[in-house]
């Protein structure tokens, strides 16, 4: 093999790798995470042998084609832990993971998950999570979250976001921002009523 | 054809008619409104015409399927808005809704989706609607609902319900309670910190 064919064949592997990662970053956000690696193949115009070449399992592809996801969600938790008000923070991360999960329902579907063979995902979820802990204590401390708060409350209010239909991934955004003003309002150790961002036009009303 | 001979056929058809329906109501609640037909009529044990033969359309099973839950979802808003003290009444629907709608995936889906198909459905679920309608507006008169209340919210509350997941109908169920104690609280004008049913185990703490 010449340097240039084995530079050309490197460089296609490299295009496959992308490619197959885009498709199912886009396949796992409108379909969820059971989006078969065969269809994820027939969509990427490859075959199916050529993406288990590149990830062995539909773990490995789950995991690296989230992994920029669940970076930004560690550092929007960093960001919340970093805030001078403890509830600041607190309301940013609910905010941010709710906008973020609902821009992307295959995400938002693992981030909930008990995904055991997703090794790496799970070990930095849990990570974005133990730190999350830490902004709960301090919210609590600094008296503005309700004492019965647990970090499942979270986990439940993500769920229920992921429940959330609308038109289009803008109105579900849209929706959501709603939604985390009623559960932000909800864990108030000692709540006030406060405007909330607009309704918005869900399917039933269509 | 003997007298007995129509009677047995009628007895026969009655029975599949009702095995169909049960079949039908299992697979919705446990996989949702999406089941085919087919698959309907192979848990049953019968053929697909068989099944035609019943219900001329899915949207036709749908609506048979549903008919007893969406009457027991009809009976739940008179009760509320029967109740003395019009928050009293809003709470007893928002927090019986949910629970009916834990309890069966495939009911809760069908009640918050636009289902011009299923016309008898949809005309019976949109009365339950305008009573809420008009329990919303006592209970916003009253002074305990905020007024930046919609309807609207009452679905985005419903949809996100759907987003519960729990090992089982039981704990899906149970987890729906403490989340509908939240969300009645982010609803009232003056809210108040109020204890919550207890925290559940969701999957991605298993």
């Amino acid at each position: 093999m010449t340097a240039q064919v084995g530079t050309k064949l490197r460089s296609d592997a490299r295009d496959n790798r992308e490619r197959i990662l885009a498709v199912a970053r886009l396949a796992f956000a409108a379909d969820g995470i059971d989006v078969p690696i065969r269809e994820i193949a027939r969509r990427a115009g490859l075959g199916v042998a050529t993406v288990y070449r590149h990830f062995q399992t539909k773990e490995e592809l789950l995991a690296d084609a989230f992994a920029e996801q669940l970076e930004l969600c560690s550092s929007v938790v960093e960001q919340g832990l970093a805030a001078d008000d403890p509830w600041d923070g607190f309301s940013l991360v609910i905010e941010k993971l709710m906008e973020m999960h609902a821009l992307d329902r295959g995400f938002a579907r693992a981030f909930t998950s008990h995904l055991p063979l997703v090794e790496d995902f799970a070990l930095e979820r849990n990570q974005s999570l133990r730190l999350i802990q830490e902004l709960v204590r301090r919210t609590k401390d600094a008296g503005y979250l309700r004492e019965d708060f647990v970090l499942e409350d979270l986990v439940l209010a993500l769920m229920a976001n992921e429940g959330i239909r609308a038109e289009s991934p803008q109105l579900r955004v849209a929706a959501s921002r709603r939604f985390a003003a009623f559960m932000l309002q909800s864990f108030q150790a000692n709540p006030v009523a406060t405007p909330l961002p607009p309704a918005v036009r869900l399917p039933l009303s269509r």
